[in-house]
């Protein structure tokens, strides 16, 4: 028996739909999340794929999830569209905001959309992606409830709200606030590897590596990765009306409420510059940075997105690994559902 | 002789203004430069205040900065609004692209902003605050010249390209992509203050905290500062075919370049959500992250932005102290021109 197995890209994609089809997501829904969660694997973020589907499942079950959910355009103002997520899971309301801020760029030149209360969005990548796709550049930016110590704080006091920014042509940035993400937290509780040193506090806001211990993640950079994720809180859930951070402060019970707001913010390149030169200036942008003479300990230069976009290409072809444990836990989710897992290598 | 002046703002600002005016900057813009530097004095970022004054007065000399500067909107698509800086002192172009972005994001709920070819523009916070003071969220972000590390290099090939987002009501965050500000150095320079570790590079890549062997900052939190970076030279540069840092790799000479592109994004606040909502959600946001149990070593917990409004009212009663060295460069900076430096305490 190995510690992992080997799954390929279009046969996992099914199951995940089929899994969550099966535990009484809409089918279009159910394809749009598998869609998400598969991308993450393949680009290389096991914490944002598969392995979710037992906390989803649960989330479905408890109906935190709503499965009649209709995501749809509440407002359109100008530039500014508002979309109405109505608990929806994740990219099922994501996919609806991409595609909205594409076509809504292609009409005014830029799109300001926000997306109130879905359910977690998984790797944000995935819409920034989709939008730098369709010729624009692209932020996207998500805020969660309180899992991170605000500078100076004890505890938990805001999240790890993620930011990406992508360009046309492959660049893409897809960082959380965090030192580390929850997900990579999370791996590391279900492998048992120590956790490096300055990610996380315990429940005494001491620091830790013992993924068990840990309790609180640390901000990145300070107040800079703290100030951050409380921008993102204002920028979506403030704007919005809708808070996710001080009620759960109040109410420590809504610390695992698992809604979220999100913001896509899209701009047509073509609106302004010379036609046709960005992916040269991008194209000149990387091969001057590549060039650059290396630090210590380092082989290779890499522009943001870069390792992701490899590793897609890696999986796509040779297949993904997951964990043994985690995928013992997939399958066993699934035959609740009556659903057969595929054959893996 | 004490080691510091202390100035009054209103006639430090007058003085500011007629050093510009008398080394030909055009009226308006000499007293936007003025109102801009004094502003990062109050706010009490020295190194975004009037210690730039010796060095904006080189640029003019050597004409780096267009005395016969008109910055003017070049383009308006949509939400999309490009302004021609037009090698413009960076605070007349800045202040150009706020007041168009209000005004662009009233007509259309939102707008995105890009100004090309200006001249340093100063603390971006100045430019945000202004865009938040006007009922709008604002996204502002500037691209410069590589004078920074990017992940894995081993000297400078990203830029310390800042970014503040601000709040109607006063939230803001201000802060540059590297561990530290290259102004900061600029003071550490002035006073011969040992760095902070972790924050600078020497010619050979190692690691120095020696303020007059630094030669290189590091970014932030490692990738995720220098991805960062460079995502801001994507948006604003690369959209609009103006690029600062594959000109300036490819040619070391055009590290010396002044010149930056910005981009000022905003959205009408008053769009979404419940009106006059807003307010009281980003208090109770404030009170909550204010109450939680503090970490060892902090007395209180602030707000982005807080310790620099505070700093604001203090210094507008108290004066803003400057290093003696540093306003000794003024006053002679000054005098070449003819302008006689104000009475200090």
């Amino acid at each position: 028996m190995t510690d992992r197995i080997l799954a390929s890209a279009a046969p996992l994609r099914a199951f995940t739909r089929d899994v969550f089809r099966a535990a009484g997501i809409a089918e279009a829904q159910a394809a749009l999340t598998a869609e998400a969660l598969v991308w993450a694997d393949l680009r290389g973020h096991a914490s944002h794929g598969v392995m979710r589907i037992p906390l989803y499942a649960g989330w479905i079950e408890q109906r935190l999830i709503n499965l009649k959910a209709r995501p749809k355009v509440a407002l359109r103002k100008g530039a500014v569209v508002q979309i109405d997520g109505d608990s929806a899971i994740g990219p099922a309301a994501m996919a609806l905001a991409a595609d909205t801020a594409i076509a809504h760029a292609r009409e005014h030149s830029a799109a300001w959309v926000l997306v109130r209360n879905h359910i977690h969005a998984g790797a944000l990548g995935h819409y920034a992606e989709r939008v730098a796709a369709a010729g624009q550049a692209a932020i996207v930016m998500s805020a969660l409830r309180p899992m991170m110590a605000y500078h100076g704080t004890r505890g938990a006091a805001v999240s790890t709200n993620p930011i990406a920014i992508a360009m046309p042509g492959g660049i893409m940035l897809d960082m959380s606030t965090s030192a580390s993400s929850r997900g990579k937290l999370g791996v590391a509780k279900a492998t048992g590897a120590p956790l490096p040193p300055g990610i996380a506090l315990d429940r005494d806001g001491a620091p830790t590596t013992d993924p068990h211990a840990a309790a609180t993640l640390t901000p990145m950079a300070g107040f800079k990765g703290a100030g951050l994720s409380l921008m993102i809180e204002c920028l979506t859930s403030m704007v919005l009306g809708h808070p996710l951070v001080a009620p759960a402060l109040a109410d420590r019970a809504l610390l695992d409420d698992v809604r979220q707001n999100s913001l896509l913010i899209a701009m047509d390149t073509g609106a302004v510059g010379e036609a046709g030169a960005l992916a040269g200036n991008l194209d000149a942008l990387a091969r001057g940075i590549k060039a650059q003479p290396r630090a210590e300990g380092f082989d290779e230069i890499l522009m943001p997105g870069e390792r992701g976009a490899r590793e897609f290409a890696r999986r796509s072809r040779d297949g993904i690994p997951i964990p043994a444990p985690s995928w013992r836990q997939i399958v066993a989710t699934a035959a609740k559902y009556g659903v057969a897992a595929p054959a893996v290598g």
